[in-house]
């Protein structure tokens, strides 16, 4: 049974809502279900995630964020989501690798085969199912803009960097296409999560 | 010209110190010198030292551990080593990656390929010369419980323990013989400064 669902985007497509929505539907169907995110997730992942969010944004370079983001998806995967997987939950988890694929690879070419050679050796996990919710930039910049919260640094760079972010996440579900699903994420999000919800039951079945 | 000098050894072999009197015997040849020293090193670093060192011992993994001591160094390589060698100084720096190597490494087997795979995809540096200071574990057990301060989580693990990690060091010293050199650290602090000096003077002639 496949019960480890990511839901990946750029920001503002909705990603938390969807989260929230999908865990609440699959408790009303009598899942046992596991509500998370990245970066953090688990105590120490957490405290990592403040390390690299806060404070100025140049304060590391692509390669030590690289580090410290699988350093916290390290103890968020030991921590919580395998022992939740272990013990017959579902594990809906807001971001996971292919965030840290697209955001810290795209943002440095180069640094492509270095996430995944690092993926590989110190995570070695994937979803079952991820769920990428694609909407233009435009959108999701409008809706990022109308939230609250500190943690602004990845969505200051503008619409023609969050258009490649797109396209790369739009890349990942051909390379990964066992496992993606690509969700329009422009309706309601009653109509989205209707959508999310179909493609887990179908990994739930 | 070789000026990244390492200083490597169990807990009480008297590293700190050594690094120290190099240092200043260094400057007062002449040379600008660097003192550093890891974990930490740089501001980035020393956070990332604090949320590794501080707090219960078991709160991350080996796994994560590795990540977390690989960002630090990363962080300290960019922003303090590599600059001051490119501008000609010496850099003598108490720990590098062959305490990773030994620590990590060497208290879970298993892990000793992946410290390397991961230090080769993410640091790639190597000093010109590490100087190993070694004592037997008696010797360093008793100094080092004869100091001051709160990390001691690596101290606490009894002789057999110590006499393991000096093995692995040593063994370092036998696969990385071109840039390892071995010194009796039984002498005095003066008689133990003076045979690290005339091997640092060497790598800098």
């Amino acid at each position: 049974m496949s019960r480890f669902i990511t839901l990946e985007g750029i920001d503002g497509v909705g990603k938390s809502t969807q989260a929230r929505l999908l865990a609440a539907a699959l408790r009303t169907e009598g899942h046992d279900v596991v509500l998370t995110r990245e970066p953090g997730g688990s105590t120490g992942g957490d405290e990592i995630r403040r390390l690299v969010l806060e404070g100025d944004p140049d304060r590391w370079s692509a390669e030590t964020e690289i580090l410290l983001f699988t350093a916290a998806r390290r103890d968020h995967l030991e921590r919580l989501i395998e022992p939740a997987l272990e013990a017959g939950k579902v594990v809906v988890c807001d971001r996971f690798a292919d965030s840290t694929r697209v955001y810290q690879g795209l943002s440095r070419g180069d640094l492509c085969d270095k996430v995944d050679t690092l993926h590989n050796l110190m995570i070695g996990r994937e979803p079952d199912l991820t769920v990428l919710i694609d909407v233009d930039p435009a959108t999701g910049l409008e809706r990022a803009k109308g939230r609250e919260g500190g943690e602004e640094r990845f969505e200051d760079f503008g619409m023609e960097f969050q258009e490649r972010l797109r396209q790369g996440f739009l890349k990942l579900a051909e390379r990964f296409d066992y496992r993606f699903r690509v969700v329009d994420g422009n309706g309601t999000p009653d109509e989205v999560a209707a959508e999310v919800l179909a493609l887990a039951r179908g990994a739930l079945a």
